[in-house]
């Protein structure tokens, strides 16, 4: 059974693991650091008290497993990672971790056995704050990290990928290849929300239709940097002025988009010289565009450029658009999600369907195996920040969920492609 | 005669005099530095060469006087600034200074002898980059300078104007009263524009009607800074998309000023945090609205507060507006004006009236004498930049009015006031 009072001790473990002297309140706990390693090693001992037969890949990630009745069917995976942004909170990545440990656990106590084997994952380096890429741990697993990238991604003091993982003692030659022997029949993760949707609309349970990934360019405009009280309105090519229309253009072109619904964020915007005295020569802005659908998102993102071209022409203002990423949304299966709102129906929670904005191990699953999401509310749609916070109940409720799914999920019977 | 090779030689000359070592191209002649002493001094040696008689008054400013034939009568008082912002050009101005001296040399070798006197100075600290404030040697001479504020006013390694000013043996225990023993008949100012207006239109002489003070505010928006991707258009609080909204209400509201025309600058703009993942929280405008008419600024000023706060009310952004100068535009006498048009009709050039939408030295003259500026074209409009250019046939010419206008103001028939 999910313990409570277990799930908080364990909780408010993770919350003292942290590094020290780092300044600022909230978590510290970057991939490969001590303090990384640290709730590595708890996590890891969490697994084997919940039954589990440890071991870990090339690239760190833990697994613990529970044997299946026939050990050669495909696995069953769910987990998250633990690592954090600085300044984290104590719920991004912690909640699925801990959710599908207990899960484990209470199957465990209760003498289940799975047909399917079971595997708790603990993926390594899920936040980007170390070295500027995210979801390594995932990718590495699945053979998509090269030796070629764990040299080139650096973090802030200049190390390497590959001199962090070499000093854990890690190989990072061995990536470039699936480091998950496969095949497996499904992955589950929960996550906080990280927005504001759940708590707004006062549901327990988000069922996620798809994880938006963004398309992402940056703009950079070159107007004319003259005499803020000397050129008279006419004479002006006011980058900041062509800046402001690129912004509130950008809010239109996404609110025109219902179905599926896109968000669209100027998140970045300088401008140059930046004094009260000369009008602004040069702006640059950095847009972030994301929907589950790629036409919608594609259709945003050309819109969008269409019209920075005609308020740079209006204005007499140079523009250049530097594409900086355009991933692929990934859309969960209908029968995964047909799937998991089946229990959520059952356990009789409130819940709705919607998409996740933010990326995450999952979306890399969901592109090769059926694999689900489930979130729940997070205090004022906080994350990535230190007041980071869940209901118990929510993550009681979204626990025993987990643990339906992966119990219905070991079955032979249940088909999820 | 105002002599073309003679001028030509000494912006040559006034060109060198920059402080060495500072980096970057263009001048560094910042007040009361080595190089703007070495500058003041080269300017007191062509003073001396042009037949004027020298003193300085506390704060270190230059008068060079030629005796009138009635020495008890008011004098007749132009000239400019010599002191240069970081990486100035050649002209902001050194112009003034040099048609000044130029003035005045000509005159001399002319044989002429003013009923008035006449007084060519070089204000000292008219730039604000080292002190934080303008046209200090004007303020000064007209004892509005306090010691208070000499104590108060620092440069950013911390030291103040008091101690710049007693480092080159000068009193600023003697600021707070009147330097200049007046009375004065009139000021006359020449300067490049430091905008495009004359350079777009075609003209050689701006006639400038008045003296566009700024009124400045800071804005400071607090919305929600939530994930960009987790956060569905209809729950944000996007303190950008509100600064935006803000930067084109002053766009228009100033357009829509013709009569006298005012502008408004958005030229500080700041948004946190500053990433592609975050929807900005906060935002941080700086306005800077001018117009000659104080009424017309007044109300630039009061239609975007109102706006500010309505764009904060509907997208549920706090708004903070925090006033920082409101100064009065200083308007220049119509009879002034007129005797100066008249010159400039005489003359055969092609001039029109103007504001002058930067400061000057001859703002703080013109509310208590008659006071005039006349611009010359610069190229492309830039100023306080390395680029800064003015073509010798403009200033020549603004020279030679200069020295008209100078002449017949020198005469006891010729009324001002």
């Amino acid at each position: 059974m999910i313990d409570r009072a277990r799930l908080e001790a364990q909780f408010a473990h993770m919350r003292g693991i942290s590094a020290p002297g780092e300044g600022g309140p909230g978590i510290y706990r970057l991939a490969f650091t001590d303090a990384d390693w640290q709730g590595r090693t708890y996590l890891m001992r969490l697994m084997q008290e919940a039954g589990l037969a440890l071991r870990e890949d090339a690239f760190g990630n833990v697994i613990g497993r529970m044997e299946g009745t026939d050990p050669a069917l495909p696995v069953v995976l769910f987990g998250s990672h633990a690592d954090s942004v600085p300044g984290g909170g104590n719920f991004d990545g912690v909640l699925g971790i801990l959710a599908a440990i207990e899960t484990a656990r209470s199957l465990n106590e209760d003498g289940f056995r799975p047909e399917h084997p079971l595997e708790v994952v603990l993926f390594l380096c899920e936040e980007s704050s170390r070295f500027g890429a995210a979801t390594l741990g995932s990718r590495a697993m699945l053979g998509e990290l090269t030796v070629e990238e764990a040299h080139r991604y650096r973090d802030k003091d200049g190390i390497s990928l590959y001199k962090a993982m070499t000093a854990r003692g890690l190989e990072p030659e061995a990536l470039g290849k699936p480091l998950h022997p496969g095949p497996v029949k499904a992955f589950f993760e929960v996550h906080i929300e990280q927005g504001k949707v759940l708590e707004h609309e006062g549901k327990e349970i988000g069922l996620v239709t798809g994880i938006a990934a963004p398309t992402r360019f940056r703009v950079r405009l070159t107007g004319s940097a003259d005499h803020s009280g000397a050129t008279p309105m006419a004479l002006r090519h006011d980058a900041a002025c062509a800046a402001a229309e690129i912004v509130l253009a950008a809010e239109v072109l996404a609110q025109a988009e219902n179905d599926p619904p896109a968000v669209a964020t100027v998140g970045m915007l300088q401008i140059e010289p930046g004094v009260m005295n000369v009008i602004p020569g040069t702006a640059t802005l950095g847009v972030d565009i994301r929907s589950i659908d790629d036409d919608v998102k594609a259709r945003v993102a050309k819109r969008l450029q269409r019209r920075v071209r005609e308020i740079g022409e209006r204005r007499g203002v140079a523009v250049d658009i530097e594409p900086i990423s355009d991933e692929r949304p990934v859309a969960i299966s209908p029968k995964v999600l047909d799937f998991l709102e089946e229990i959520a129906r059952e356990s009789g929670c409130s819940y709705r369907r919607m998409p996740s904005g933010a990326g995450h191990d999952a979306m890399h699953w969901a592109e090769r195996v059926p694999a689900g999401m489930l979130f729940i509310p997070c205090k004022d749609g906080l994350s990535h920040n230190p007041n980071e916070s869940a209901k118990m109940e929510d993550i009681l409720t979204v626990t025993r969920l987990l643990e339906k799914a992966v119990r219905r999920a070991s079955r032979k019977d249940t088909r999820l492609e």
